[in-house]
């Protein structure tokens, strides 16, 4: 008789984002007159830029013919994406990443989600708090959470690291050694980002404990500061612990696109020697059928200098946006972090309101949607997101409102 | 310490594919003179059709501009795909599925391969054989496939239903009762389709010992006859017990442009009423980020007017070539099978020839390319594929060489 997955019996409704829908919904309802600007989703605004358009014009027509048709796309991506990817993202920062240990996927998401597969179902598994929930859900579901703590809000099998304003919300090594650390720098959500040293350490403790790192570089492009590494192989020894994961999304405006990539260096091997890269490969061959040859196009066209001119362009717009969010909240006197290397602010709620408090307050006072802290972990509490992708108008009045509030 | 997936670790070499492609290369290596006609890979060879070439030229122009810019797409696909889903493939059929037990992907592939996650690792699975080596492949991968039997071939957790001539390569009922079955009709690799009579029983037996049934339709395009179901929905009761699978590959010619959906119906319930429509949403939502905007246009335009015209002529076309091999085959004195309802032939090995030693002599003595039967698993020793995909001139080509064999 049919069971279903137990596993995804345990799973936690993620009513985040659906919450805060209705919540506006119903203010909107009682105030149809008051305007709203939106700084809550993580989701890209501006359009995709020329030589990008240019790109899925020119795949989509050879696409139409027969001399240029393309079928099956090769499952782990086509070899002029792949280098591409190595020497800028790679070789160009002096990492030795080779074509054969990147991985083309239709994006970030899908990736980290699907990574924590081919580990055991009982490695340990660590996590920031706050985090991204797809890392903690992907791993309830693989089996790996243990139950869940209504009263704590933790799963048991999981360690929570908790990052905030005390520790400058860079991880400290827990109390127990886990064998999965999952990284997100620059950080979602709280948009700050670890310095070298700080990210050298944790390659460090994984070689050491023999754990990886999954490390999640979805925002890389927005580093605007010099100690900041782009990558976990600038860092010594990252090619013998580390996955990196790659997004088009973020810097080139991929959201509806999809692409992505992730990194597995064929030096990374579990405790038995057993390679996941050839792992990696194997998921990638038998649950994926590769990404579309018109976006892979795409991404290529990303690295071109026309691309990568335009790819500038976007990521100063929105930092322009995080600018003005971050200096315009400090001077109404609030006490802000990040926006620096990433395109989230992460303010302390005043007056010790709740991160659903202040949701409510600045919906009701000032007309304006972020995302509540706590809706990633518990260390996210007395928190609260503000999300720079927004374009300047709003962006700008959304300052103004804060500084009448 | 980091310990890779045990399960990843039972999975076998998938040699078939890169087999052939090492004896090929080997031949024109020492015979660079003779030409070779590939008759073995799946991949459509048609470029797209003109209403999907402007189908997504549109939609990457839309892309290009602030008022028309998607970012994000919806998890579970945009509403005006799965209506068009809905509305042609379903209820022009007189099956009553609504566009919310459907749900788009970035291919057939991904979800016949993603879909067991979303049941125990305990259930057992059946599956055809031979069979597509996805299915297999990924419930070794979930830990539900036992150990591998070097001499049967078989995995010790799974049950096998052999479909040979014997039996019309139609499954019967196993000795022992499975959970999940995975049946595909019209069938890759036999190229032979399950009449509606005989589906409506496995969806009877189905219902009746509470299993379910993964019905994969990549090829129903290619159906030619009446009595041959486009759908499992079209039998009663299918939806209290069978999931479907569907691709754009075949029929638009899709293969590198990745586009797909699975329908899992709202009332299919595993034995504790848990609803799989919810878990596979929830799947979907996590661990996979939406088909991309574009790609989902150009799916629409497949059902417009125009679209279904191009489809219908693509479709001819490769059925012509299925005509022209059957034909000369048989002509030539063959025993072939397949070919009227689904783009493969399937072909008895004359002189009681192994599969693999027939491929030899089908490169050897007039330079084409197959498939041997046995790499689709035991009971295809014996047989041999031919696809239908490639054009006219070399199909014809292969077709004489066949009859001066």
């Amino acid at each position: 008789m049919l069971k279903a997955n137990e596993n995804y019996l345990k799973l936690r409704g993620s009513y985040l984002f659906s919450d805060i829908a209705k919540k506006v919904a119903a203010f909107t309802a009682s105030n149809p007159d008051r305007s709203i600007i939106r700084l809550g989703i993580g989701d890209v605004t501006e359009p995709l830029t020329p030589t990008i358009i240019k790109a899925l014009k020119d795949a989509v027509e050879e696409q139409g013919h027969h001399e240029s048709f393309r079928g099956y796309t090769p499952d782990l991506g086509y070899d002029f994406l792949r280098r591409a990817i190595s020497d800028n993202d790679y070789k160009a920062r002096g990492c030795n990443i080779e074509p054969d240990e990147i991985f083309v996927s239709d994006g970030a998401k899908s990736d980290s989600g699907n990574v924590q597969e081919i580990f055991s179902s009982d490695v340990r598994v660590a996590v920031c708090d706050p985090v991204y929930p797809v890392y903690v859900d992907t791993n309830v579901m693989g089996g790996r959470a243990g139950v869940f703590d209504e009263a704590k809000e933790q799963w048991s099998n999981i360690i929570y690291m908790p990052c905030t304003a005390e520790n400058g919300f860079t991880p400290e090594f827990p109390a127990e050694v886990p064998d999965l650390i999952y990284i997100c720098s620059p950080n979602n959500p709280t948009g700050t980002a670890m310095k070298k040293d700080e990210l050298q350490k944790w390659v460090d403790y994984a070689n050491e404990h023999k754990s990886a790192i999954i490390f999640d570089a979805a925002y890389e492009a927005y580093i605007s500061e010099e100690d900041v590494p782009h990558s976990i192989y600038e860092c010594d020894g990252a090619e013998t612990c580390a996955i990196e994961i790659h997004s088009f999304s973020k810097n080139a405006g991929f959201t509806g696109v999809r692409l992505g990539y992730t990194v597995v260096p064929k030096a990374l091997k579990d405790v038995d020697g057993v390679s996941l890269n050839t792992l990696w490969a194997r998921r990638h061959g038998t649950k994926f059928n590769g990404a579309p040859y018109i976006q892979q196009r795409a991404g290529e066209a990303v690295y071109s200098a026309e691309g990568q001119k335009e790819v500038k362009a976007l990521v100063s717009y929105y930092m322009e946006n995080a600018r003005m969010i971050r200096e315009g909240l400090k001077n109404a006197g609030y006490t802000v972090y990040g926006g620096v290397n990433a395109p989230y602010i992460w303010l302390k709620t005043p007056d010790n309101m709740t991160s659903w408090q202040f949701f409510d307050h600045l919906l009701e006072k000032a007309g304006i949607v972020g995302t509540p802290g706590s809706g990633f972990g518990p260390s996210g509490e007395g928190y609260f997101r503000l999300t720079a992708f927004g374009n300047h108008e709003n962006t700008k009045a959304a300052v103004e409102r804060f500084q009448t509030l």
